[in-house]
């Protein structure tokens, strides 16, 4: 089980961020707050969470200096760190970023891992590949996305098979030549928890490849969805949830219970009983 | 013409950073030091100038931090400024996006203009297109990129159709619905100078989008080869130049005329060369 640190001005609790204040510094200055105080949580009960670089860029640089912040504060709790950026871009450029977020010790932001864009195609994908490897981190490329429209490109077929089904070839082979004594590459894929038959059918289809899996709960993947994305030694998969984790103090059941103040509580509750439900299937 | 602001440390004229200091602070001041410079001197002679972001995000919080001075003095010299950072991710995170780069007055970043992915398909883009339409920004998605790599994915061939010309019809749709007085629309296609048969049928396919044109210099492409991404009366078309240019003191005819003392010089001469040859064809 993945946490996901998806800050958003509107869901803090109340205590965190003052109403007559809204600058992109104290915005900022209360995301780092907040999402340390998840990791603060979460840190003993999951192995990893995930950094959504968009909402600390929503900020501009006090946003960026948030979330080198936030990532500094879950590793030095014991966490790994995804830093979800979806990024990508041409050769050189491309080893820029991976250069920059790949690496705990070689690069500014210490990421152990990074999301990908595959629309560059092999040779944007290379660099990540190669930057992961030399330092020990990991890249997890987009296959099938969650949301609805993935749909448009994802699933055209192409010389009779699906674009996320060539994607998915093109990542499982670079996975299985850098395969460790688990079984499992450096590469990784990103697979919905809203497709319950794709998470299926890409198991099968790439067998040395870890899952990133989005979309379970507030999205509406279920934990008997998700079962599918592990392997028959309850191995491979990574299942995040952000917003049904970090805002669970406004998920009515936990309302009740913690209320706002005890918004911390109500992460810990919301993480034990992903924990359950995974366990159950 | 649009000047492509991609700082690279190896490459910076030998006076803006000085050799004992690399650290992520010192080379992202010389990155804003040298990228200012490079405005100053093309801001009388082109319209626009596009910010690579990997290279100012490969420094961490004081790149980003950089990247925000070299928008802000772009624009206060009348240059308008692209943000190339091929950013996209599902939904709300894609809107965090949005509201976080398009817009002079209501985003963090202050861009014109932002570089966008199309992996995650039509609900993804929609964030972008209406935050640009509301700011008066603009958006260009990757169609057809510039790098061998690119065909690996967008030169497939879908029910026998390009999954490029694909994402092209669905931005020429959008374009259309946003063509102003000059008959185009807010929102552009990427499209690169090195697949010049592509051009050509894409500036037919698509005749309301502005193309921003990559590719042009360094990379291979010709005035020549980038002609057909003009229409009939010269417009429609951002053509990119960037090591070409700002790195136009280590190209063996402007290294001997001015040396690296004189790389604004340089900078110069190549933007000019570089008008004349586009004014040829």
């Amino acid at each position: 089980m993945c946490v996901g640190l998806d800050p958003r001005a509107k869901n803090l609790p109340a205590d965190l961020l003052r109403a007559g204040d809204q600058s992109f510094s104290a915005v900022a200055a209360a995301y780092a707050r907040f999402c340390n105080g998840v990791s603060d949580v979460v840190a003993p009960l999951v192995p990893v969470v995930k950094v959504q670089a968009a909402f600390f860029e929503e900020l501009g640089p006090p946003g960026m200096a948030a979330m080198a912040q936030v990532i500094e504060h879950a590793q030095a709790l014991g966490l790994l760190v995804i830093v979800d950026a979806k990024r990508n871009d041409i050769g050189s450029t491309a080893e820029a970023y991976a250069r920059g977020y790949l690496g705990r010790e070689e690069s500014a932001w210490h990421a152990d891992a990074l999301t990908v864009s595959p629309y560059l195609g092999d040779d944007s994908l290379t660099p990540f590949v190669e930057i992961a490897r030399e330092r020990g981190a990991g890249v997890f490329v987009l296959v099938k996305t969650s949301n609805p429209g993935g749909a448009m490109l994802q699933d055209l077929r192409c010389d009779g098979r699906t674009l996320y089904g060539r994607v998915a070839e093109h990542m499982e082979g670079l996975a299985a030549a850098t395969a460790g004594t688990c079984g499992y590459g450096m590469v990784g894929a990103v697979v919905g928890a809203t497709y319950p038959a794709q998470l299926v059918e890409l198991r099968r289809a790439m067998p040395h490849t870890w899952f990133l899996v989005p979309g379970y709960g507030s999205q509406g993947g279920t934990a008997a969805d998700v079962a599918a994305a592990f392997d028959d030694r309850g191995l491979g998969a990574i299942i995040n949830n952000s917003r049904g984790i970090i805002f669970a103090h406004e998920r009515p059941e936990f309302a009740t219970r913690y209320g706002a103040a005890g918004w911390q509580s109500a992460v810990e509750a919301a993480t034990r009983e992903m924990i359950d439900a995974l366990r159950r299937v």
